[in-house]
């Protein structure tokens, strides 16, 4: 038997699009003979659908994309995700299935049992668990077909469901597992993926063939990397990341095992290819071609650049560089240098002017009071509104540049350099940021040495620097690992070794700014724990603020 | 038996606080010799906690919240809503728990079995539902003991969950039922719960203590409402809204019934309320004392001041006018007009300069293209800026004064107008807003005449007028309405007798304009269906876009 997985970039809610993209996958699967073809969860509709699920009409445009692919089926065995609905009053309204379709029609549907509802996920929002298992029948051959989470409760530590539908289905005698997911990218997101493959085939003794989704879908990113996983555990292959792909696997060839395909799984890289992905899916998914951002001479504004003449073209990202009293000459050089190590188009506007007509308007109202952060923020916002204003009148969608050490203490302003569309290094470290410019920079000096070599500043009083507020990103970013990646509170990272004060001091910080993020533009998501819709707090709180 | 019920405004992870309070409510009841105390749902830590439920360290603290009470348990019952640990390791790590504590130490713990996952709770995101269900023996009767949500899948005609607790708990031949809930506010939340009440009444034939919370946590409102119901469905007595407020009832009294208090429940006056209790609490909790506000005559930003001077005085309301060259002279008059009847300070800062000033710099880049929204976003930011300006440098949290129509149809500038820390009346639509300037004005004319009858207007260009690129208010809110509250898809709403073009347009609008409330202040909640957290939406999705 012949079983191609399609590896696909869908967007949601664009059905006819996701039709006409699993039709030429089944094309591509017939022309090489396969018996099935296997497409992601939720195919029909693309994943995270979210609240459009409560609308009939977006369920309706789900099935009417099923039954066209049944349509196809008479030759071929296809298994397609898609929404379907409860019959049943008691309980949510729909299910997340698997379907499979043969003969011109839907011959079996398997629905998910485990919803996961934590991080980014909200399933159990819209969806009825599964209550019932059974295998599909095709040429002689018992499926097991799964749905993403149903096959993670396996070689995990801490289990979040209390059953495992494998354990039901075993009942049945599969030959062997098929899994539809939608698996968000995150650094580890890659390895952690085969520890569970492999828990589960041990567990069964079964191969199994995991589909995935590539692309992004505004903040969340897919990588693929799909699997087929022999009996013996070998990884027999896999997919390659953030890329669309069909490929065909005979199932004797993946029953032998014994070869063993891996890719690999550098954090920085994967990091990298993540954003560019990123960014080129929301641009490309929101029909826009052009990207602006202030580029300031520092490493955050230059990486961002950098990724995004990635994505979009280099000549597709206008750089505008607005230096005030306090810029030093540097940071316009650096700017500029980066630029034309690009052949970025670029546009200097000097904000002073901008700045003295805000001041001579408020001062009288400042009633004498002294220079701080109210006058620092009147030169960000004045070139968060000079780049909104260039967005507006030419159509490029402004990228944010704040990191993610930024983001989480709170070293931003609101409306002025926390502005844009999308984040793009919002889930990146100092640390790691600087770590993506050398990563940038590995074949040739594209982002100028000076930039990554001088102190951080915002450069919004003489002689700025961030150390002035902030202890060094090293231990600053240790720090928010621990309370952000790894839900540690105050006491266990001061057991840790760090100072009691200086961790008191930055979750506090952290906790007193979730109303800036709660205004930042979607984060895309690099780790396992990034701001935004994977990280929910409370704006009204006490607790450590 | 005498049975106090507590409904006390609580704080997120405000432990201390919290405690406090229980603390005083205890001696209240003691002194009115209560056998038996109930408070809210999850009482110990607030609600909703959010990720902090993620901490270690949050629910230790909330366990030793637990302990402290059952020190003060040796004279009296006390039941609290706290998160418990979940000792098996399959499954969620907590559960959401309400505590019998008598004696000195916790006598019983029973878990909330339904877990609300929809609109803005995430429940299944940290709790493992109840598998096992018992009653409380207290001085010779049985207590049936519910958290919230429990109670909810009676009376309703598409129950969201396949069981009932209480059907559980009848086994066990229960005397009354308590439930402690955190049941947030709507304009029909009222109603609606009472409805569900006396249907749990109706069905299991047992008087009711229903324990709900009050005041607000951030855009969550709590508006109290507590209740009791007696054995013939009579509704013995029902809390005042948006109150803190302790009652004693004797159990023979409530079985008796016969006695039917109810409140009013008037839509407008009710909104109004609430918003003012989302108003004071944001800011009391925060620890901020004053507010500002751009005022420009018009209804909005009108609204939106009277509603602020309602819950921190007027004393403490800025109001900021900022005309431009294309703000009519009974803009300002209006605007004055308002600040004066209240006695609210306010500055005037033309905009005229600094607009000039951008206009200065930006035009060269602008390349000859004529006027257009580019230009009226700079008015708008500018004024953002100076309000963000004037509340950096005085502390005072800005307003932002947008409604749910305009927001809905992303006529509002992010960064401009769309400012604010809090977003006042972002769930009240137009023709609401115009129902609450009725109201604010019912004894007399706080809110000038002008105000009111004028037509809508942004003044970003000269005659401009709302209705020049919107339709009118009153059919814009009806559609609205079905596509928001409603989630009726195009078909439906077309077939209630709207243009086909209109609607596709109108949604359409709300679609592409996902960006822009993504990255809106969080908004109080009034509505069944509100902006932020209660509605979750892709940015970048093709439906209906």
């Amino acid at each position: 038997m012949k079983i191609a997985i399609a590896q696909l970039n869908y967007h949601i809610g664009n059905f006819e699009g996701n039709l006409n993209k699993m039709l030429e996958a089944i094309e591509k699967a017939k022309n090489q003979d396969a018996d099935l073809i296997v497409f992601g969860e939720l195919s029909t509709c693309g994943y995270p659908p979210r609240d459009f699920l409560e609308f009939d009409d977006f369920i309706a445009k789900s099935e009417a994309c099923v039954n066209r692919l049944a349509e196809e089926s008479r030759n071929i065995g296809i298994i397609v995700g898609s929404p379907t609905k409860n019959p049943v009053i008691e309980g949510k309204d729909l299910y997340n299935s698997a379907i499979f379709l043969y003969g011109g029609e839907i011959k079996y549907t398997q629905h998910k049992a485990l919803l996961p509802t934590y991080d980014i996920f909200d399933e159990y929002r819209y969806f009825e668990p599964a209550s019932e298992f059974n295998v599909v029948h095709f040429k002689g051959k018992k499926i097991a077909l799964t749905v993403c989470e149903d096959i993670w409760n396996v070689g995990n530590e801490n289990p979040l469901y209390v059953t495992c539908p494998l354990d039901e289905m075993q009942h049945h005698s599969p030959d062997f597992v098929i899994n539809l997911s939608a698996s968000p990218f995150n650094y580890r997101h890659a390895e952690t993926r085969i520890h569970v493959l492999k828990a589960n085939v041990e567990r069964y003794g079964l191969p199994m063939f995991y589909v995935n989704h590539s692309g992004a879908q505004t903040e969340v990113i897919f990588d693929g990397g799909s699997l087929v996983i022999s009996p013996d555990g070998n990884i027999h292959d896999e997919l390659p990341y953030f890329k669309e792909e069909v490929r065909v696997y005979e199932l004797d060839e993946v029953m032998k095992g014994g070869i063993n395909r891996v890719q690999p799984k550098e954090k920085i890289a994967l990091i990298h290819d993540a954003i560019v992905t990123g960014i080129r899916d929301y641009f490309g998914k929101l029909g826009f071609k052009k990207a602006i951002l202030g580029l300031s001479g520092g490493i955050d504004s230059a990486v961002t650049a950098a990724l995004a003449a990635a994505a979009l073209g280099p000549e597709n990202v206008l750089a505008v560089l607005m230096p005030s009293q306090f810029s030093s000459d540097h940071s316009v050089g650096d700017a500029e240098q980066l630029a034309k190590n690009y052949g970025m188009p670029y546009k200097t506007i000097p904000i002073k002017g901008i700045y003295d007509s805000f001041m001579g308007s408020l001062s009288e109202h400042f009633e004498g009071r002294p220079f701080n952060v109210t006058e620092e923020n009147i030169q960000a916002r004045s070139r968060g509104v000079i780049l909104m204003a260039l967005s507006n009148k030419f159509g490029n969608i402004l990228l944010n540049t704040s990191n993610k050490s930024e983001m989480a203490v709170g070293y931003g302003t609101l409306y002025g350099d926390m502005c844009g569309g999308l984040s793009v290094i919002g889930d990146v470290y100092k640390t790691d940021v600087f770590a993506l410019a050398e990563y940038i920079n590995k074949d040739q000096e594209l982002i100028p040495r000076n930039t990554i070599t001088k102190p951080p500043s915002a450069e919004l009083r003489p002689n700025q620097k961030d150390s002035d507020s902030l202890p060094d990103y090293d231990t600053l970013d240790e720090i928010l690992f621990e309370y952000i990646e790894n839900t540690r509170g105050p006491k266990e990272i001061i057991e840790k070794g760090f100072d009691k004060k200086l961790v008191a001091r930055i979750l506090k910080l952290v906790n007193i700014n979730e109303f800036k993020r709660y205004q930042t533009a979607p984060v895309l998501r690099v780790s396992s724990k990034a701001f935004g819709m994977g990280r929910r707090m409370p704006i009204v709180g006490k607790y450590l603020s």
